[in-house]
């Protein structure tokens, strides 16, 4: 069962883990080095301890030890219990979801442990906004896509933000990240898989009238530059989903990368 | 042509406009006071200004003057330049997109005006998510959406960040505010608009089996607690997107309302 300790002051070095939420980079190489991350809420604490990720620390203001005690008597680590003041000068802002924990991570499975058994997956490269990584797991839990590959730089999914948006789907669909970004799409195709590029060009081939095969990928691009052409290239086809003729007036010449995502899962989903 | 004038100051009083933009409050209260708005980025100032937003004053870091050259001719109003640390001493955050104008809102028309020669419009209730807000007026323009129908408290689309992930589409797509969240539904209906309300209850007509009229209109709701039950009962149907029969166990019990408007777009716009 976990310990408390009152906590007071926001420099206490014992809550290291939870420093500058809002600070991208320092979040960034603070979580790598030491391998952890962050869940927010109730609702998303739950979901990443039931995934198996061991519990380094909790960190809530006390009118959450109530709702969480069966958790907190199920985990061994100290739980910090602070009054608001101290958590928003230790974090940065103000936590309305009240309640943090810091998670160690899992090595992820390798790619083709995500593949073996998928028939409907989701390639995202290099995709920069947490909220949009977070969004398109959510999409894909809601709609039956089976996994989830990484091109090697795509943000990071168990980054705080992208956990939260997820609603905690970060935990539900398997994903693998690619260590090669140029080579790892020949290892989607020798196992069978269709390879769409989603691109806003209306000159592709409308999304519902795309060939899919058995198996089938469907590869995202960034929100600046959308896929790089090496992936386009690398595509057995490119499928646009298509837009109003009146778009390109209204200064629109895509649409965000979680609503394409969110369009085509339906799509996939139907067939 | 607008005058130029260096600022070194972040408390300088004539930067008013564009104090401390992180803070919600603030600015909500600020801009319903003065009756403005803030645009950021080249392309979004373009295209409020097109649009015939009156400009109250520009800021910027010196290095925008001259891409924005040909847009600080053709305003009056006073172009404050300032350096990097000045910029985010004011507005409390890196502005990356290095130039912010302040503009003035024109009256919204009403209701009637903007369904007037509309066949396919969205009306959002109680969004509270100035992001959702904004991508939702993104695919409504790249979807061919003729306009969109604001409850009385839904997130403001001028709002900064609803301007700025709108991509200036909140420019491009007409809207009305409702006066009245109990009664106005039927002022749909009287104009002969079939109201299909959105819910993610798998129990609910799926989305591709809804009867649509020649004018339909599509109900979304509020991210935590979806559509009220006024709404619901108003609504001519209930319709949902038909989710992953997995998707539950995932802990995912609904879509995030942009994903939810960007599959019904497409599927208005293909009918
Ligand atoms: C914001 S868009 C990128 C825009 C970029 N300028 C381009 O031309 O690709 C981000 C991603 O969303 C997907 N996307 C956006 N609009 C799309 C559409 N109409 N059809 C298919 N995919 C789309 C694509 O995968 C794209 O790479
Ligand atoms: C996050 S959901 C709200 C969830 C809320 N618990 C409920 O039961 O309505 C926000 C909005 O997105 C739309 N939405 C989400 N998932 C949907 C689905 N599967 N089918 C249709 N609409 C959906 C609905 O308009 C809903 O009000």
């Amino acid at each position: 069962m976990a310990s408390f300790l009152t906590v007071t002051s926001a420099t206490d070095p014992r809550l290291a883990d939870y420093t500058r939420l809002r600070d991208v980079n320092l979040r960034r190489s603070l979580e790598a080095e030491h391998g952890l991350f962050l869940a927010e809420g109730e609702k998303v604490i739950r979901r990443a301890i039931a995934a198996g990720h061991p519990v380094r620390s909790l960190l809530m203001a006390s009118r959450w030890t109530a709702p969480l005690a069966d958790v907190l008597d199920s985990v061994d680590a100290p739980v910090y219990v602070a009054d608001d003041a101290t958590l928003e000068g230790v974090t940065g802002f103000p936590v309305h979801r009240g309640a943090l924990a810091s998670l160690e991570r899992l090595p992820l499975p390798p790619l083709a442990a995500v593949l073996r058994d998928a028939r409907r997956v989701l390639v995202l490269e290099d995709l920069v906004d947490h909220a949009n990584v977070g969004s398109i797991f959510r999409c894909a839990a809601a709609l039956g896509v089976d996994a989830i590959v990484l091109s090697p730089r795509c943000a990071d999914p168990l980054y705080r933000r992208a956990v939260k948006v997820s609603m905690g789907a970060v935990f539900a669909i398997p994903y693998a990240r690619m260590t090669n970004w140029h080579d790892d799409l020949g290892e989607l195709r020798a196992a069978g898989f269709t390879l769409l590029a989603l691109t806003p060009d209306q000159a592709a081939t409308p999304m519902d009238k795309a060939a899919m095969g058995d198996r089938a990928a469907l590869l995202l691009g960034s929100e600046g530059d959308g896929l790089t052409s090496h992936w386009l290239d690398e595509a057995d086809e490119r499928v646009c989903i298509p837009m109003s003729p009146g778009a390109m007036s209204a200064g629109v010449d895509s649409l965000n990368v979680t609503a394409a995502a969110a369009i085509a899962c339906h799509a996939l989903l139907r067939r």
